[in-house]
């Protein structure tokens, strides 16, 4: 018997339930234990709910949050690669840039063609990180960990090594460029805490 | 010193974190544990958006997503009320629904004013189920659940004794009245699933 549309669209749902499964670096703000990748998206599109008075110029919210909800399914393959891991040179490293890319076509193509196209063209789109949307959406999936981090006491920081410098060049660039104003804020709040921890 | 827009927002933020530590009574398909509500609400508006094509006549599915990204944010409070706990006399109980309504203001109330009700409104009409988008999101969140439990081998339907009839009463009609077509699915594989159990 052929697959229905519907039939493809709930294997797809229920393949990505593996998503909860999948481990982020840091920490629920109570330190209970490690995030996972689902709720973390389900925390970015609420940032992105949150945050929409700050989007720049011609950025289109409900395209944000569809990014965010799709943009870390690949993990469901790849695993998530912590942002400062290996010193910072995992996470861009061309060989998980690969993985993902062929994780992307095998889990937006269990949905009919047409719609498993469109979900890959966002997810693309994001990870080029070029269009409005895409450098809103990046800057929200910097802000979030930041601000775990932040409320957590920097433990996941101090588990990587991570310097105030190591924030400024690999978080706040990312963030400043999608919110300005945010990453000011933030920048404040993380030059207090890091001066806090080593004055 | 008065607090900023942005430190309310923060605020808010890393306050909406603690739905990741509300257990629901389903689990993964995995069966590995239970799921979380704010995963659950990341997994809902992927069903949205995988679903879309179901969706009827003036339904708005980026109003359904901002819908479902918030919806739960009250069991941050209140908890997560199994739909087929007390034998399907609890979650529609006055008083859970007082609670919640008192949850949704407190949590709005931390964001700047506008926003703030804007949200609440948002939840409310999610709540009172009438309009497209809300009859259409409350579908989903009767759907999801289906198919966790479906995949999973009825674990959580067992734990309850619900049946056949409890499912056709309690989630099917909801269902059905959003998303015909899935519903006519759906039915067809809980008759089947519930026939093998019990033939």
């Amino acid at each position: 018997m052929s697959q229905t549309e519907l039939d493809r669209q709930f294997a797809f749902l229920a393949e990505a339930d593996k998503l909860k499964s999948v481990e982020r670096a840091n920490t629920l703000i109570d330190l209970s234990r490690r995030e996972n990748s689902a709720e973390h998206s389900w925390h970015l599109a609420l940032y992105a709910l949150v945050l929409e008075g700050q989007a720049g110029e011609g950025v289109d919210i409900s395209r944000v949050i569809r990014m965010l909800i799709l943009h870390d399914l690949v993990e469901i393959d790849v695993g998530d690669v912590p942002l400062h891991s290996a010193d910072g040179q995992a996470h861009d490293a061309p060989e998980i840039h690969a993985a993902e890319a062929a994780a992307a076509r095998r889990l937006f193509g269990m949905l009919p063609a047409s719609q498993g196209q469109a979900f890959l063209a966002l997810w693309e789109e994001f990870e080029a990180a070029e269009t409005p949307d895409a450098v809103f959406a990046k800057s929200l999936d910097r802000t979030q960990p930041l601000i775990q981090n932040l409320a957590s006491d920097g433990i996941g920081w101090a588990e990587y090594g991570v310097t105030c410098q190591h924030i400024e060049d690999r978080v706040g660039a990312r963030i400043a460029r999608g919110m300005p104003a945010v990453w000011a804020e933030l920048e404040r709040r993380v030059r207090s805490f890091f001066n806090a921890v080593d004055p």
